[in-house]
């Protein structure tokens, strides 16, 4: 067991600040001017919006309304929470907030491993980029200062050859997160990947694009140097002590999480593939159909039985749900984080790929060139489903993997006109297409791997999503499979629009403390609420869990709203609500509409799905 | 490397034999008296049939004519030739010869490993079980002597778990040759099973159905304890050393063989699958069709890439084209020798399984139960298309592994009707479901992996084949393909006679030496002589070679000639004269009817395909 060796405090006193868990220094960075600006929090801000998340939210809304994604006024706020980088189990996430240039929206794109936490070590809370450098610069930040470096040498880089460059830099300690070719390029799908010396094969910011805006920069990436003596203490030591027992106990003992024992452990996040599809909720050659021939092989059981490497955790994770895979010869061979299971299925089922070690160097690409998956996975089929009705020259057959493989390349270099095409993700490219109806996306965000006609609560996720089609927001799967906190009926529409925002707030509160949402399994606000409490010294109960996750939820509502969002941006694609599943579901307008209205009126939202200002006061967002 | 090891020369001077390389002592086993009789060497048969397949055949055509294969009068002739065990490369291969109980004519079942060199190093050329047992029993060679022993607790056991009793019971040196559950229930394409320390996932003695003549005479299988003080010596050191240096040079520096360079090295036997694929001459889904859109993913190159564990190599050979694979999770879990070429394709592309782990483990469950898997695969893509066409009951789909493996099962235990009826082999299955077109197979004997459409030297080596559909009685593909011992167009019928002839008599010396067909890549008839010559002092030339071959090779003709064998059995499966290959290729009647008349008269038969008597006299057969 890899279990131990995270939990080795080192707290120094001298690091105590007034509200404990933050460094209180946020980092502005003009990148025009190349001028570094060091804020301390607002306190206020940051009690009523806890960090990540919900304060890099907090940021946006003052600092990024109406501006154009990829423009140099749309700045991109790297953030983590409180409980960053603390002793809390799973405390390990980074977060990018921006405005999507995929969707337009509100983008948070987040990651696991070790950047939060050196982020934070390296002394900040914070780092918000604004403006553009002319020339590509990389950002390096260690002892609570920032210096704007030239990336000569590194732009033009694959994310894993950027990496080595910076580790042979800055020594094997340096923590990058940065972006490869895609977010150079400004393709739309581009993330931001992470790299360490715990995680060689990578870590996925994934998401809305948020790549193409540090490429829109001319920012190759972050280089975190952590002090380990600045982590920050306990406000309540032996409080916090307790809490965290109790959490990790949870953790320990929890079917799905349990250490070496629990599904997500032994098989990763992959033990998700048989369970679904088995559901035929697998969405499959772009949702045509709901069920796929090969998932067994592409499942975590197969890949742990073939290509699996090793299972390197994030910090402070005693789950190891990750994965790194290798295929060792051949024209697959490569080495790589993942597959995860919506790569798995994105890159999968999604696009007829039925072989694991396919996918895996398909998900490799993905990582190289720096691609979100679930929207490249997407993208791909609506290509595929393209082709096959002739509607794009490019003859792309469903499963062709080097047909795909080579597409990838196009797409992060945006060679050629199919290369163009595809950067613009889904969505967009659908519409170019004359197809609109070929892209299964929400509000332009292309969906998971799950399929909203067997997965009643999960469609009323991506409609009201509000970075469009995601499980993020609030994985009802949680509850209509794995039955946690309570089992709904996957099928049933009753009940849902109450699970769907229970879960939308508790998920905006752990994204922005910034914890793995995996720890929902097993722990409850209750467990939150006193690892938040102990550790900053402000006491908060559960109740105040839902209201500050309504707060950060409805914030970013807003935020849409100011960009044109309403009721009419709710929506499913079209296949979901007239082609049948493979059990012959299918999702009913009518359920839907009704779903909306209860929906809007729980969130005390107008009947268009608009904020009213009175919600907006009441919550304290305006 | 792993090289050198094979390579250390224990000879005592005391080991010398009258012509040297024979232990000069045949065990003849009366399974019914329980008697065991040693008989010196015929030393007129072993200069003229040399020794494994040919004094095999030798033993079998004075003792086992007109006898039922299943009877306990069918001999079973299990042998090792004057170059096995000793220090020339690839030295390793046993032979089991009998009267088959699949094709009803000469059997001769071959396997590399350890176990020919563990039984000669036990004091024996070779041991003739006749007589059958009523109860269960296994035999020990050690020290020039055999017992019978019981078999309780083997019978009845898998191969893996009868070696695991035989090593507790034996000691880790004990080399097994034996059977599983489909030997035991008389299944028809049984196979014999190996096992030592340095082969634990098993070698195979595959072709004929051997396994069910063992089973038959209720012999478990024979442990062999070798002395490596009893290796025979050359009787000319010298000449042999040069002889041997100049075989491993060669072997060294040839393409295919080179150990750790050439493509039979590093990719194994899987080398095959992409080229012969890629040339449209890969048998699929019965050989309905002749390129498999999966062929990548099982080829050699793709299990490097993915579930290769290691490559443990045969006795005295450099090359190691041999793979152990392992699963290391899922239902496919499994670790055993394999999958190879043959293997791959016929439990593969052949079946329509197009997933290297599922190949992977129905080789494996072959394997365990002991069975031959050319024949297997053969016989599952007869039940496949039968089901396809609703000739069975058994619903069978392409590609359905989990229904595959449970067939595999049934064969073995000969369970209900449809175990009843595959346990025959593809042949009879097919000729049992009405529909004799069904199997591709000559004279009862399933096609390896090669489609005689495109390769028109490998068609004429099946439909001519002594032992039924083979692809190792003239690996015409060698020069059709790889341009040894020089190239042909594997399109044309032109000089096919002369090939397929010349290769005949080339691997029936070798065959009987006994040594690996592997070396004849890198190896001339030069090379054999000169080995020959020096280590057993019996000088013998080139043309000798072809001479020796040619008479070997007749007397199994003649064999099933005394079994009713003649020109009508010289045949191929309808499909290739009447379907199409991928490529538009079809193998031609009138070609085919050319050839065969050139054959028979190249081989001084006469027209109807049988040997007149004054060529039998001529080669001094008769």
């Amino acid at each position: 067991m890899s279990f131990k060796r995270f939990y080795i405090s080192i707290v120094h006193p001298d690091n105590v600040t007034k509200i404990n868990g933050y460094m209180n220094k946020i980092a502005w960075v003009d990148l025009y001017e190349k001028k570094i600006e060091y804020q301390e929090l607002d306190e206020e801000d940051a009690l009523k919006f806890i960090g990540g998340r919900g304060l890099g939210g907090r940021i946006l809304l003052k600092n990024g309304v109406g501006k154009d994604p990829l423009s140099p006024e749309n700045p991109l706020i790297i953030m983590t929470g409180p409980l960053t980088g603390t002793d809390t189990p799973m405390s390990n996430r980074i977060v990018s907030v921006t405005r999507s240039p995929l969707t337009g929206f509100f983008a948070d794109s987040h990651c696991g491993g070790y950047a939060g936490p050196a982020l934070k070590l390296a002394g900040f809370d914070g780092i918000v980029l604004t403006g553009a450098s002319e020339k590509p610069v990389h950002l390096v930040a260690r002892n609570g200062e920032i210096t704007i470096e030239d990336a000569r040498g590194l732009w033009g880089k694959t994310t894993f050859d950027a990496y080595q460059s910076i580790k042979r830099k800055y020594g094997a300690a340096a923590v990058f997160y940065g972006i490869g070719p895609a977010g150079e390029n400004l393709a739309r799908l581009a993330n931001i990947m992470h790299f360490s010396r715990f995680a060689p094969g990578g870590r996925a910011s994934g998401r809305c694009g948020t790549g193409a805006v540090m490429g829109s920069k001319k920012v190759k990436g972050l280089v975190f140097l952590a002090d380990i003596k600045k982590k920050p203490a306990p406000a309540n030591r032996n409080g916090f002590a307790k809490a965290l027992a109790t959490a990790l106990k949870k953790i320990r003992e929890n079917a799905v999480t349990s250490p070496g024992k629990g599904g997500l452990s032994v098989y990763g996040t992959g033990v998700l593939v048989n369970v679904i599809n088995e559901l035929s909720g697998y969405p499959t050659r772009n949702a045509k159909e709901t069920r796929f021939e090969n998932a067994y092989y592409t499942s975590g059981e197969n890949l742990r039985g073939t290509i699996l490497r090793k299972t390197p955790t994030c910090y402070q994770c005693p789950v190891s749900c990750k994965r790194e895979s290798e295929v060792k010869d051949g024209k697959f061979k490569h080495r790589s984080e993942g597959p995860e299971y919506e790569s798995i299925w994105a890159l999968g089922a999604m696009i007829g790929v039925g072989h694991i070690e396919a996918i895996s160097y398909l998900n490799y690409l993905a990582n190289l060139y720096g691609i979100d998956t679930i929207e490249l996975g997407n993208t791909l089929a609506v290509a595929a489903e393209a082709s096959e009705r002739g509607l794009l020259k490019e003859k792309i057959a469903w499963g062709d993997v080097d047909k795909y493989a080579e597409l990838v390349r196009k797409l992060a270099y945006r060679e050629g006109e199919v290369g163009n095409l595809l950067a613009e993700g889904g969505a967009a490219a659908a519409e170019k297409l004359g197809a609109p109806e070929l892209s299964m996306s929400v509000k332009g965000l292309s969906i998971p791997a799950y399929d909203p006609r067997v997965f009643k609560g999960m469609g009323l996720t991506y409609a009201t999503s509000n970075r469009g089609a995601c499980h993020l927001r609030a994985y009802a799967i949680s509850s209509e499979v794995l039955g946690v906190p309570y089992k709904t009926d996957p099928l049933s529409y009753d009940g849902k629009v109450d699970l769907v925002i229970s879960l939308e707030r508790l998920f905006a509160f752990v994204d922005s403390l910034t914890v793995c949402k995996f720890g929902t399994f097993a722990l409850t606000r209750e467990d939150y609420a006193a690892l938040y409490s102990t550790f900053t010294g402000v006491e908060i109960t559960e109740d105040d869990i839902d209201k500050i996750g309504e707060r950060i939820w409805t914030q970013e509502r807003y935020f849409n709203q100011l960009h044109g969002f309403s009721r009419k941006d709710d929506r499913l694609p079209k296949r979901f609500f007239e082609e049948r599943s493979a059990s012959g579901e299918i999702y009913d307008r009518e359920a839907f509409e009704r779903m909306l209205d209860e929906y809007y009126q729980k969130h005390k939202y107008n009947s268009e799905g608009t904020v009213p200002e009175e919600t907006l006061r009441e919550l304290g967002i305006l």
